[in-house]
């Protein structure tokens, strides 16, 4: 097992301003390549402090890996300390100058001074070309020991992980290979589930370990296979038995694979069946048409939505009768049916989602506390609704267990239509 | 200044399950209430990390902030260490026993021994109450310095921190008087901003520092003045001459004050003045509607909106001009305008909102590049439109900034109207 120090550097961080997705991001990209995370260490943009934390990490780990202080306006402070520590000077890189170069002719800026010094690295270093930004990505070895230096920008830092340093790191390395597999499931809470497989989970082969990851209502298990180099073949029949095994006893609260969230899940199903969705949302408040229309090509199947807040838009834009909403509230099987029938047939869809409830932590009463939601999903031949009693008065998280639970009801209506 | 460690232990965050939002959270935090953070340190559930990582911690700083590895199902590997560590043992705490029965009781749940295991702690330790959660929080001091032990989830540790442990630190640190100050500008990056204020900012009395927080278009401008103790009218005072003098050069870029996001502002403002608000999204999807209903108290504005993906839907439920579509397309101002008087018109709300756009990352045409996006506001009086060019083609960040964007522009008609 390789094990890894992550060393994220900037003032930012240690105020609190940025969250730090850097570390999560690495970590998950790493582990999913067969390397083992031991810690992550963040530093403000000072020498003296960056320079104990590569000490530290390079007498305890095989691999390090830095982010953060290579701007063109931060002084370069990490530049630096890697010349010092490494015994070596800064020169021009010819390969980071053609880079700097290139990306200032795409966006027809004059090339300055200060973005010119961008080019230089240690002489010691290899430069890893960064297709997304200026700032170089340099590798580092020294007593069998790897350091490489990323920018601290986000997608940059991921482009250059998945495209230049992972695969360098599993050259050098020679790690094993990895075979992942995700299952999503819903409907059953993390520790029932983990009841219900134990007996499979105590006969998993022991080059499979499996993760419960749950989000929001949701558990994804995480199936992960190592082996040696060139057991591919062997690994992937051990995870195919292993998830027919799972689904024999949890095969109702599997709602699909190879995903990371429900809402790429609705995504891919939808685009692959070439159906058509519209959304009605009270209390969920459009953050399930926000969910999917992140994603991109989603406009091949969302028409559109209503995010019916008031009783008065539930109406006009809706059509659920008034006296529905007079005779059950708005929060009722009733109103969730009329919210989601009228709102596929207004605007053409083959299916629709409506949500309608008390996300809280206010507006509760002794018959429809706070947490009651309905949710109902409709096709052109059947209409299911479904009630949700949360525990919580958490907003956010009411509306987020909500958004998971109309997702999964979704793909299981799919699921009988066929 | 009283430097702070902050470790977070979790397995789940060194495998990137989870994004770390508790250090930037703490962060914040202490940074605001006079703190200053050194280091943040992420360690596996793994006592011999964990060791190192306090050791290091107490050796270096005054203040040590652990959280998690605190779950009953965990093994309490911290506590253990922690009795270790301080030469100290478990015992029973009355405290947290009564805590753990109250919030049984509470849920209506048997008490069972691995539950009532949570009310063991070292003896040496002084327990917070934790209103929220079973897992104690513990306060340790050993030789003029501090270690708080907090659990892992977010809200009962945001709850500890903000009620518990921050006022215990400023009491037993005797820290200065800090005064904060934000105020949200928008429509200027962060660099011309920054050429713009730099007079001002070189004329800032020694007591105030100021910090550039930009994200998604907008830049958070916080002034933090940090006095001696007693001094908070002294302080408040130089913040008000900071401020005004920061009106006379840059008034027409400052949107808000005292708010973190510009959806708060949005919040703040429609309650404050009694006015209703309607949305039509294409581009954001239900970006904008999202936001604003994330806040409890939502419903007093936020009449509805309309998530209006397809063109179909554009004329179906906003009452777009089908030769307006044909004549200049979906994005468009002329379209933009049609969206949002037509959705202000039909939901019958003071306020609209309209998004059309292209967020990329396919999707664009010569004429009409990714990031191309019109906006439109509306007030019963008037209707405002305006075209942004984003350079880059990531999808979020288009949909992020154009969010900004929108909130900005309706401040901004709101503060016309008066």
């Amino acid at each position: 097992m390789n094990l890894v120090s992550i060393i994220n550097i900037g003032d930012e961080l240690l105020l609190g301003q940025v969250v730090n997705t850097n570390a999560s991001a690495m970590s998950r990209m790493l582990t999913a390549s067969g390397f083992d995370v031991a810690s992550v260490r963040v530093v403000g943009d000072d020498a003296n402090a960056i320079r104990n934390a590569v000490d530290f990490a390079m007498s305890s780990t095989d691999i390090v890996l830095v982010t953060g202080g290579l701007g063109p306006t931060k002084d370069d402070i990490t530049k630096k300390l890697l010349c010092e520590y490494f015994g070596s000077e800064l020169v021009e890189s010819d390969v980071a100058l053609e880079n700097v170069r290139r990306i200032f002719a795409v966006r027809g800026f004059e090339l300055t001074p200060v973005n010119r010094a961008q080019a230089l690295v240690p002489r010691c270093c290899e430069v890893l070309n960064n297709d997304l930004g200026t700032a170089p990505c340099m590798w580092f070895e020294h007593a069998g020991r790897v350091l490489v230096s990323l920018p601290g920008v986000p997608f940059e830092m991921e482009w250059l992980m998945q495209n230049r340093v992972i695969p360098k790191l599993q050259d050098t390395f020679h790690t094993q290979t990895i075979i992942n597999k995700n299952l999503l499931t819903q409907g059953i809470g993390e520790s029932f589930l983990s009841d219900l497989i134990e007996p499979w989970e105590l006969k998993l082969p022991e080059c499979i370990r499996l993760a419960y990851l749950p989000v929001a209502g949701m558990t994804k298990l995480r199936l992960t296979a190592r082996g040696e180099r060139g057991a591919a073949d062997q690994l992937q029949r051990e995870v195919d038995k292993a998830v027919e095994g799972l689904y024999k006893i949890a095969r109702q609260y599997i709602v699909g694979e190879d995903c990371e969230t429900l809402a790429e899940l609705v995504h891919k199903t939808l685009i692959g069946r070439g159906l058509t969705l519209a959304t009605a949302e009270s209390c969920t408040g459009g953050t399930i048409a926000s969910a999917l229309t992140a994603q991109a090509g989603a406009s091949a199947y969302f028409c559109g939505g209503v995010v019916a807040y008031s009783n008065e838009v539930k109406e006009s834009a809706l059509g659920v009768k008034h006296c529905t909403l007079e005779a059950h509230g708005a929060v009722s099987e009733q109103t969730a049916r009329e919210m989601v029938e009228g709102v596929r047939e207004r605007l053409g869809a083959d299916l629709a989602i409506a949500t309608t409830g008390i996300a809280g932590p206010d507006g509760g009463t002794p018959e429809k506390p706070v947490g009651t939601v309905w949710i109902a999903v409709s096709s052109r031949t059947r209409t299911e609704a479904q009630l949700l009693n949360f525990p919580g008065r958490r907003r956010q998280q009411n509306i987020d267990r909500t958004v998971n639970q109309a997702f999964s009801m979704l793909i299981k209506l799919i699921c009988q239509e066929d």
